[in-house]
């Protein structure tokens, strides 16, 4: 690492120009860095007299979160870089293109997005993505499918396993999502009118146990090369385009936790419709959207997952009979178990969603919170007996139609 | 591996010699090597004058069965060595002291165990080994324990697994033991007054959704070190001693892998007691010798492994109510499912035991062929009912009272 320091805006200028294939020889390139600092340099390079542009990517040797900083490692350029690599050849079209890495520098330098919005934003302001549950279905269903045992060679993925063991970025996790919020952490960060139910979590007995096993999972079920944080914010979107982004906390764990992961930020964001759906028929129109957008997520995904399984089996242990039924009703209850996981930890835990912190009116954001909190913990308790995906759908609209 | 050469026996003499703290300076060096040449070369090197002796173990570059000879990587001596070295630290004095290695020659240098006897073949003797259950059942729960994200620092555990990727070797055991004996395989092996006990393996779809969800526990559920091959060839013994040998399948995996190759050799020793104990009342003393051997392992272990885990868990949430009870339960069931997978393998695969194989009356080891299968097959399809090591203890005593 003996190289590595953060580069200024005229190296970003210098290492994008060299880039071949993308800037034209002649033309001034223009560097903006839009980054937040907290964990990564982000530079936008742009030619102006072509119009042409790109995003040199650079990791900070540290992570900065609420004021605190702590070490982090360099090396989740690398797996984020070949992590995208993978899921543009499996998922061709849904993930920015990777034009060059460096490792020694942490870098990644790709494909410019600003043409398309951050998904969280989009949803914020009342987008509609028609061609949302579509994209990610294929994404999840193609990325999940083809790096594990049941679409890849076995020994090929014993060794990606080992190219993506991040422990570092898979700890915050750990921590983050399946620790801190069911016990009274420094760590965890909410309203104060929510001390009730943030300690009604510490103190359920029978949710604790199922996020232990939903954490077991997590620590020892290698099923599939996950992104590992794939929530909204982690998606750049316009009505006909998807592009998941980020991937620096990929790893080998439970599919469930990838699709979990985008069911609970519809749901939160679901959660969040009294105040960015003022008038009430809007409010009703946008909730059946984003539940039949859940619901299409799933069912596409299922059967997509399902067609390449039949087609693409590595082997004849997956043709037998039940076991397709079976590993598909596991991973529903997965999902269930994860979405809920997601939800309660972005109301109690660390780290938050706009969708809900930004409402500003106390009332109406401790609804959402609540409804948040209820729709989860639901989800995490019943995540064992799920048979299908209404019963999702059933929970999300149940826990609406009776809070207080 | 440009220095790599299968060594002569003057050779394996001269690094003997360099290894400080065995040998005396004056007095020759005698070396014998004792292996069966068909996947090591094992050097016994001794010194008459002091009495003192050492093993040099080295990995050829290929695995010869049955005549067939297919390459297989040198990585498995480092493997080896590394995993006899940690096995050294949870469970001192259950495995060999490694004095040295080299990974460029693929050498493990270590303790000679010649005061010890192969287990299977002492078995087959009739021996008795009061020892081995207390020792056995140590050796699982400390090794288990401390390689899992229960007693492991969960960030250094993904490092491990990292370092024990090994998937040539456990490409073997996925088709061995999970895949073959369930088809006709060119590689399987069996009598031809098995033919139709073969074929019914092959046609049995509820035996074939058990290996599969097996299989995929093997696959993907990197839940502790395993040792990997831990049958009664791969323990050195005597009535006071115990030595586990030979760990290069070492690999995470399902800890009830590890359970099961013991308590599967256990039962294939049991099925062939018949022919081993002649007298009626000898085999019934036999039987439940072995049967009581089975039963105080399991009880050992899981006694062990709950009081490791109140005393070390490495965090809180191994402390939520219900959560080690859970475990422990699906800790057994994966015990019978794999218990019963090691048995079907040896009987109808490549790969057989000499307990079974050996006996020459061709009537008698039928019996006890279709005892280890009835029992075998009885665990792999009751496995996720098990709840208690009694219901083992009932399979196989009523497989043994029941055949024709």
């Amino acid at each position: 690492m003996s190289n590595y320091h953060p580069l200024t805006e005229a190296e970003a200028i210098e290492i994008a120009r060299s880039i071949s294939g993308i800037f034209e020889q002649e033309g001034e390139l223009l560097s903006r860095e839009i980054g937040d600092g907290n964990l990564n340099l982000v530079f936008h390079v742009s030619q102006p007299s072509s119009g042409r542009s790109l995003i040199v990517k650079q990791a900070l040797p540290y992570a900065k979160v609420v004021g605190e900083s702590w070490p982090l490692t360099l090396d989740r350029a690398r797996i984020e870089s070949e992590a995208l690599m993978i899921e543009e050849r499996l998922a061709p079209g849904l993930v920015p293109k990777v034009y060059h890495t460096d490792n020694e520098l942490a870098l990644t330098i790709m494909e410019d997005l600003s043409s398309h919005k951050i998904m969280r934003q989009g949803l914020i302001e009342g987008g509609i993505y028609p061609q949302f549950a579509e994209d990610i279905s294929d994404f999840l269903a193609r990325t999940l499918f083809f790096t594990s045992d049941l679409g890849m060679n076995q020994q090929e993925k014993k060794l990606l396993v080992r190219s993506f063991a991040n422990p570092e970025l898979c700890k915050i996790t750990e921590e983050l999502i399946f620790d801190h919020p069911y016990t009274n952490a420094d760590t965890n960060s909410f309203d104060s009118h929510l001390q009730a139910d943030a300690e009604q979590l510490w103190s359920d007995a029978t949710l604790h146990f199922e996020v232990a096993l939903l954490r077991e999972k997590f620590l020892t079920h290698a099923q599939a090369l996950l992104h590992g944080d794939l929530h909204t914010g982690s998606i750049f979107i316009t009505p006909e385009s998807t592009k998941v982004i980020d991937p620096e906390f990929a790893y080998f764990g439970p599919m469930g936790f990838d699709i979990g992961a985008v069911l609970a930020n519809l749901l939160l964001h679901y959660a969040s419709q009294e105040h960015w759906s003022a008038e009430v028929s809007a409010r009703q129109e946008r909730r059946q959207y984003l539940l039949e957008t859940v619901r299409r997520i799933w069912v596409s995904f299922e059967s997509k997952f399902r067609a390449l399984w039949d087609g693409h089996g590595t082997d004849r242990i997956f043709g037998t009979a039940g076991y397709q039924d079976d590993y598909m009703q596991r991973l529903l209850q997965d999902t269930f178990g994860f979405t809920g996981a997601k939800m309660v930890r972005r109301i109690v835990g660390l780290a938050h969603v706009a969708d809900i912190d930004r409402i500003p009116n106390d009332e109406t954001r401790a609804k959402a919170q609540r409804l948040a909190l209820s729709i989860g913990t639901a989800l995490i308790k019943q995540n064992r007996q799920a048979t299908s995906i209404d019963q999702l759908i059933d929970i999300a609209e149940t826990a609406n139609n009776t809070r207080v």
